[in-house]
């Protein structure tokens, strides 16, 4: 049953999201859960909306 | 005061949400909360955001 | 598929939070989804911990 | 080490989103922590997705 | 720079929550990302706060 | 209406939250948002469930 929220830059490709989700699944259903108890999410989130030390990503990782 | 984040996967209408809404805030009301006090988000998810059993919904649900 | 998260004070009773737990899921099961596809997660919240205006609630409605 | 989640409405600029980082990380920084440790997170929200009331914001504030 | 919330039942020991932490962690850096940029946070809910099929866990999975 | 999510560590004091809550609310005012519209949720994560560079928080700054 655990829920897992990823919050990342946007700009992942399907296929790097697929081995990212089969990834953590996996650590997770080693810990006894079953694979169809894991409900991930994802959230891609631009750059321009991502801040670190108070700047914006958009301006420190353009 | 409660704060109510519905996730679920994108594709719904206005009219849709308008009735979900409706409908939460109703069942919050009754716990002796006025209207006014309930706040809602709604995040529309890609179904290639969201995953369950390893899988991306976008591959299981398409 | 959909998540719903409420955010609330702390106080509620086991009894509020089934009544809670019911409602929501069956706003959201008249949309469609089926009822083991509904997952909600509560979380309380102390009032100081929760702010409005500027104000820790503990302060404004003790 | 803070993270801090900005949950808004759509809209905003990309210098008033500066402002805001800039802003929210000068507080948490008076509070001991170094810049670097401040991640920050805006997340525009379209009007529709948003409701208090029972009513979305893109009825009641068009 | 990627944010994993976990959100899951109560109970889990430190251990299992160093392995957990330990293999998101590389599954993430597996994507490109150096280990001091993935944060990984916990949430522990008890089961009355958890809720499917419109049931409390606390009911379901006591 | 801007709703404010702030995940920290535990441990901070009451006087310390209000100075927080005080001082962000007062930079979303400054872009034009009435301070009634601002809601502030601080969520304080033990150590042992926070962790960055796939090691838990108690083990690195304990």
């Amino acid at each position: 049953m655990p829920i897992v929220i990823v919050e990342m830059w946007e700009g992942r490709t399907i296929e790097q999201k697929k081995k990212l989700v089969k990834g953590i699944t996996s650590v997770i259903t080693d810990m006894g859960v079953r694979p169809e108890g894991v409900t991930i999410l994802i959230k891609d989130n631009p750059k321009h909306n991502w801040a670190r030390g108070g700047k914006l990503a958009s301006e420190t990782s353009p």
